[in-house]
């Protein structure tokens, strides 16, 4: 998924505030339910972000295209790691390992099959 | 209101980017509210944006500390209008005045006595 | 230009915060610059705001894919007016009038040849 | 620090969107260094985020009042590293630790005295 840089995601100096990566791999996590006419707030079932660690490698700019990366790492009972990267031309800008947990209401719940199917679309 | 700018409100330069001078007034408005302890979301009533029109004076910068005021200007019928400005150490930086409509689920409708209470204790 | 709205974008309901509708137009209105591989902030020439107009029509939420549109309404000296909308599938969410000024240094500037070819390119 | 829940920070379900509480954390960092008079970004010296692992333990809610703490673990040669603690009313939201790195222009470099001295000032 391809995310432009815009003046809102930058802060003095013209680098992208560091928590804007994690809007983008957000993003990029919603897309590849969207672009198959998915929601990931689907009936009672959604997602709750549990941990996240995150590491910066290169400052990207106002102005730059980056690409944005989705990696299934594991899904069990209720709960699903993804790996996410950010690059900028080949170089890698930013990498996060996000777990998830899958909610029905309130309460922990294995994902519907629908959800399942996204996820593992991109397992590698 | 006092506002303190962050890096998160800045774009390139250090200066203030133009939408968060709107977050802000939105802030200063809710804030009214939830110092009375009334959440402007309450029950079926809400409040939904209908126009605004805003004026840049001078630019603010990362550090530096906002007052942001409110004042009701009319509220009749379903329609309330609103009053914001904003200042740096007197110096008027920013002015808006927004419509707001008062919506009671899916339709328009007189606001709640408790919101017309809140609204009036800014009238002057 | 496409927008999709993401989770970042929206407030309770899943409904577009107000001031989203207008960062949307400024990226609409930066990408005109960026697709032709000029930057908005070009050497000491930078465009600022200084008043906006907007009107909200329907509410856009979670997962819409709007379109966002801009037309150059008038350029006179330093002085640059543009009309932009939104819409989700033909129908008309939102617009705005805004002016700005362009800049050289901290003096406004009529906007150097490059920056008026790009605007002209959106003039009908 | 205490930070209200705004509209701006909840997604649907009127939850604080998760890179949100990351900003809370960076405004109290900030606020350290404001409260002294002093800025984050002085003279050629500022900070860069290189990572940061995140910890959600309750939801946040639109009107909330929380309180943001920050706690100096480590200061060594350019690399600071902090611990970030959200509560509200007693109850732990969210935990963060974070290392920055002190920069001179481009190059790591440790940080000047006053910067030091801000810091220590959150040791304990």
């Amino acid at each position: 998924m391809k995310i432009r840089v815009y003046y809102e995601d930058v802060d003095t100096g013209g680098i992208v505030y560091h928590s804007k990566y994690i809007n983008f791999c957000e993003r990029a996590r919603s897309e590849i339910f969207f672009t198959k006419e998915i929601s990931p707030k689907s009936g009672e079932y959604h997602f709750v972000v549990k941990s996240l660690e995150a590491h910066y490698h290169k400052p990207a700019f106002l102005g730059d295209m980056l690409e944005v990366g989705t990696k299934l790492l594991e899904a069990k009972g209720a709960v699903v790691r993804l790996y996410h990267w950010i690059k900028k031309e080949e170089l890698l800008c930013f990498e996060m390992t996000i777990t998830l947990v899958c909610m029905r209401g309130l309460r922990p719940a294995r994902p519907p099959q629908e959800f399942v199917q996204v996820l593992q679309s991109v397992q590698n």
